[in-house]
């Protein structure tokens, strides 16, 4: 975890104090079911709740553990200290660490993916306002870098709206994955501890029930997860690389919002830095490279080994705080980005309606002019514009056998932009929903 | 593709004349679209199907695409061949290669899936089956390969079989990922092409139109959708070195299948290697190295560059043959799996009754034995076991500081295997729904 | 592998002809070694080369294969069809099929170096030609994408030489790494067989004989040779997204060679798309995607399991044919490579001097002007530039403040190319020694 | 980084101490050099030296930082508070951050490399110490997990020396890669800065100047060093899975040590768990996850953009650091590994005298049996050990077919252990060199 990649809400997940909190609550309600099964005394797990509010000492379990070489035990012992040694006796009955180290993970996953989806709301909200600002801003649209046909702002936003919201679908999906809590013992055998107690546990903590584990729960679980966050990241290292495309000197479209008394940025106008967008690129890698070693923890030996744990102890916390930070990190991009609606036009017109050469490509073949002599016509006119400067629609109208293909009107016509927008309102329908 | 990895269903949805095929199907239905709407005429549009049960000639299209360096117009051109040059002027009109392309990939996609659903149903049959057969065979349960508490072979038959239920329904949700298609243009806007055209040929496959496209489909979609066949291989991996472990020579509790002639097996008879799960180990590994370059596929330049063609050329076919060759190994393997369960008894008992020391423990603790008395007499007990192969049990029942805490038929009991497996029914109607 | 993008040199190696080929010879100088030995008849070892330019049958071996169900034992069978059962008794005695496996894979893994190292001879001739032809040919250098200060062509070209360069070094050490045999039998003993024999074929082949193998020789050789590949293949990356972004259409700085004739091309000049460097740059995720996997294959179970085996059968020549390809589609590619001097001027002077800005603060600093003061007399002078299109020094000449500080020949010195390109002969010294 | 696998002294080259501490010499001796040129004056120069053993305020750094949010001009700033605002005029002239930044990465990677070079020299210490010890100590060797024929413990230990050995020299080169500096500048052109500065600089902190640079350090160089520590990681993995197979229940032959009073262990002792393997096992997976990022960082814009800082933020530190405690760790786990030389020799015959089945086929080949015949005899006197637990040697003497072709001191022979040990003091010799 980096600090200055990280936001809080999400840093406290993973803290210490929070971890110990579900062990507790989790150690509490599997009291509350052995008592009602009649395992243990119903006062004894009433009392364990004594330590309802306490906010757990982690200098104080980290040296017990310095003794005991066994946090849980460490755990366990100064919450003795707590409720008293005797009420504590019954705690942990029946259960092995990893019921409460494999649910507490699955909870910081699940309130983590909470977090995560309310980033995307905020990117999923910044887009569609975008989006909507600019549903009709011309734009060129580039194919390998170079120019294609006319698009619009709006509609780059509207995709970018559209692939986040696909990825807010696959984390929705990837949180159910890991919601599932486990209280099944050694081997997940339940041999020494009902299966109603992992309901129980499982229903106060909003989980659902393992259907199957062994010492620990699947970790195909949490191999779909970090898959899923890796897709998730390299979206938005899609739209990072739009932005810092546009911001380019040479095609300034777009710029990061900088503040009007920020360093550097008005001595030198030229040198403002899509240093977020470049950022978000990096993170955006950090993210992804969890992807394959949480597929390598899901072939475990038997019923477990503990190779996952280190790794789960890394990319716990490191992935899910950096795709939280770049998800914040791209709304406020988005939201502030400034916008050159006038550079787009100056851009698609570099070289004087060559963008339209297709269109009239297809119009002088669609006139009958075959696709040869189409060719010929195109190219002879468009070699003007591209050596000499010349405006494509102004030699194709002084070019006799074009005209004889086409009228002045319909050469015209040819570079109305119109042409290539009319169709926004039907994508927009298909992303947003009808108006 | 390695040809000794690969089954030929799968190779075939990805020849060449697969391709074709398709190419023409989508051109054909966008001709009867554009026939509809008015665009090109019906009889035009009817003659192209004349190429309907053509089956193309990949050496002449090669032949043709050396000239025109296009394989589209290649593909174009030697079409008109069959239907005539007047019939085929108005095929592939206001659509863009990538429109054909995305497409077709996008359907071969969604024709593997199809395949590698019918794998994961067999292999998820053998492992039913298994299971159910195994539900009561006792074996120790080992957590970082040492013993630790009996379970059954049905449990495990019984895990991996909801681990592949998981790998279902989550290549399901891949199948939809990648079931749309786009024929949206050069840049996504449907300036030459009305989007009534997509929709009719996305029907017509069974495809859904993609929202928002631009020249292409987006690549989250297919980063997904390897993603998700990584998982599953993890999960094939997780099985496969489970038999492995079984096998090894010290342990012996299955065999894969060895037919009766197999050269090598009857003259070392200790000498069956576990060939194919060794086997499915690293083609686990081939189908994961498609995940981070599929992720690295989404982040395109503006509207398409070509990087991701490559990479598809090569993971499209690869991963897909891959996987559906390791999921059919993997039920044969399975099927097939020669199980021993007296050799599991032998296992579990290597120390005479030590793996139910834990039992024994929480016993005297829950007779009001301390925790430090309780651990210092199972201690002593253990260690006879351990150091000199003696009985735990009788061992037991010759402590008399045990037997003043526990009676002979209490500590008897400890050492039943039925408390170990009471819950198998429990998790077996989690796992397979009530019988 | 993708026959696009392969060149027969490089699939050849990977042939089974060539493989077979090996194998007789490795069968062939051990019998040689063993007779030496005293093992076996030197008459047998001699009637061994009676195979020496024969081209094995594959698809006999095949067939034998399909029944012995082993490879090794299928070409022993095909083998002694040429040379005669009797004195074929004694070839491969003592051996191991790793053996011939490892040795020849490693033998191919040498020789495919061989041809990676010419291609990357061709690339580095390139990159050194077009340096020198564009030493003085100066354009804007960018950091962030955002114009920076003056560069030249040459830099660029020098520092891709350098770091192909050190590609070419690594890649050296990379050969070294994996040009070992191994003839050491079942677990690596030599219990069967003397170390003399693996020395002698070792030596007959141009490799070193591994100084401790187990049934195979170790894997983390081939995982750094597949790690190497994977830097490379990055730095071919690095090479062809810059060719992109020059290519740009609002770059322009460079294109991508177009025969006259190709289609396309003339007829929209603006839409030469660099298809070969995009290609490249899947290319080179092709190539990285086969490290992580030969380094899954490092740690195989006791004296070797059989999972590294089909990951080797993929990547093996995949990765080897794909870079070879990548190197020399480079090669031509910057052999070719169209350079446009004119237009990285005026892209440099898009913003008019506006690059030479921090030049100017620097020397209002060093002229005693205190470091607020010169940001905001730059900052005054620059904002004209930006925002109205003023030239950057005709504005410095005219404030007052400004030439309060430094005369107008102090002023005019600041946007003297020649400043920024003064120590390029050292550079290019550092990079390809002294002229 | 996690506290728990890490040890200060590399976390300590990562702090922002030791960071700050170094921009100080970088800049110290830059304003050395600059003095030696006259372009600023000796006595400034000498005056930044007042700052020599100051030890950095870094929440004072770090509030100027939110002021200027520039992290190099905040060191400045606070520099400057040390040496006072006029001698502090003309440090860092003529610099870019990135000269400070990427100067300064190295010199810590540098660093790190001494401690992991020193950590595997820990290693390849308790590595030949064990392979010593136990040179003649016979156990089976497996291939495929199954047994295979007898090997001995130290040649395990000797094979994974070597392969140490080899990692420490591609360290070595991994070292010598990142062993650059650069003071070159904005965009590498030494514009504003003589070279000699960049020379001096370099000479001081042991670096060499990197020949050639942008406004970075061009990134090749560190994608090779996180792969080869990507490699060393894959072997730590390589021999933490050769013990945690080696400790589980059913093979025995090693264990991890444990402190007598260790919990758990004694009372159940045959759940001593190989934790530390299994944790090496983990962390390898981390290591290994910085090498694709790595790679994806060489690709930068033009002269730089900055996508690669914030993985560099993330991997440097992490994966030396976890490396570093690897390595200590598994050095640890080698020096006190407790070795069961009698269970190896019970684990080898377990199917008693089977492993021999080989040497005696090829007896029998040799002694002029038919390969079918041989075949014959193998298997039938090895089905009476597979199946009724009979012993080899005894069944092979009472076979006459077998005592036909081959004398019972013939047959003895072949039971020898020595046969098998017979070349490891060769080996020995080839990995450690001549006694």
């Amino acid at each position: 975890m980096i600090p200055r990649y990280s936001r809080p809400e999400m840093v406290a997940i993973w803290s210490p104090e929070t971890k110990f909190r579900i062990w507790f609550e989790i150690e509490a309600h599997a009291c509350d079911a052995q008592a009602a099964l009649g395992v243990i005394p119903k006062a004894n797990a009433e009392a364990v709740w004594k330590a309802r509010d306490v906010t757990f000492d982690v200098a104080r379990i980290d040296e017990i553990e310095a003794v005991t070489k066994h946090d849980v035990i460490a755990f366990l012992t100064h919450l003795a200290e707590h409720i008293g040694a005797d009420d504590a006796r019954f705690v942990h009955q029946g259960m092995t660490s990893s019921d409460v180290l494999d649910t507490t993970l699955n909870l910081q996953l699940v309130r983590a993916s909470d977090l995560l989806l309310a980033g995307m709301d905020r990117v999923l909200a910044a887009l569609k306002t975008r989006a909507m600002e600019h549903k009709d801003t011309v734009r060129i649209g580039r194919s390998h870098g170079i120019h294609a046909e006319p698009t619009t702002m709006g509609l780059t936003f509207a995709r970018f709206y559209a692939e986040m919201a696909r990825g807010k679908a696959r984390l929705q999906a990837a949180r159910a994955e890991v919601a599932t809590g486990a209280i099944s013992g050694a081997v997940g055998t339940f041999a020494n501890i009902d299966p109603a107690v992992e309901e129980h546990v499982c229903k106060m903590l909003g989980l659902t029930p393992e259907p199957i584990s062994t010492q620990v729960i699947p970790r195909d679980r949490h191999a779909m997860f970090f898959a899923t966050l890796g897709v998730i990241a390299s979206s938005i290292e899609n739209i990072a690389i739009e932005i810092r495309h546009m911001q380019r000197t040479e095609v300034l479209e777009a710029e990061e919002f900088f503040s009007p008394g920020q360093k550097g940025s008005s001595a030198m106008p030229h040198k403002r830095n899509p240093v977020l967008s470049e950022n978000l690129t990096g993170l955006a890698r950090l993210v992804r490279m969890s992807v394959v070693p949480a597929m390598e923890n899901v072939a475990l030996w038997h019923e477990r080994d503990i190779s996952h744990s280190s790794v789960e102890r890394a990319i716990g916390p490191d992935t899910t705080i950096t795709l939280d930070f770049a998800l914040h990190r791209l709304a406020g991009l988005i939201e502030k980005l400034v916008i050159y609606p006038e550079t787009m036009l100056a851009n698609m017109n570099k070289f004087k309606g060559l963008v339209m050469s297709q269109r009239v490509l297809l119009a002088l073949t669609q006139a009958g002019v075959s696709r040869e002599d189409s060719y010929r016509l195109v190219q002879r006119n468009a070699m003007k514009v591209w050596e000499k400067g010349a405006d494509f629609k102004t030699e194709l109208l002084a070019d006799p056998e074009v005209t004889a293909a086409l009228t002045p009107a319909e050469i015209e016509e040819k570079f109305d932009l119109g042409y290539h927008t009319k169709h926004v309102d039907t994508i927009f329908a298909r992303v947003f929903g009808a108006a």
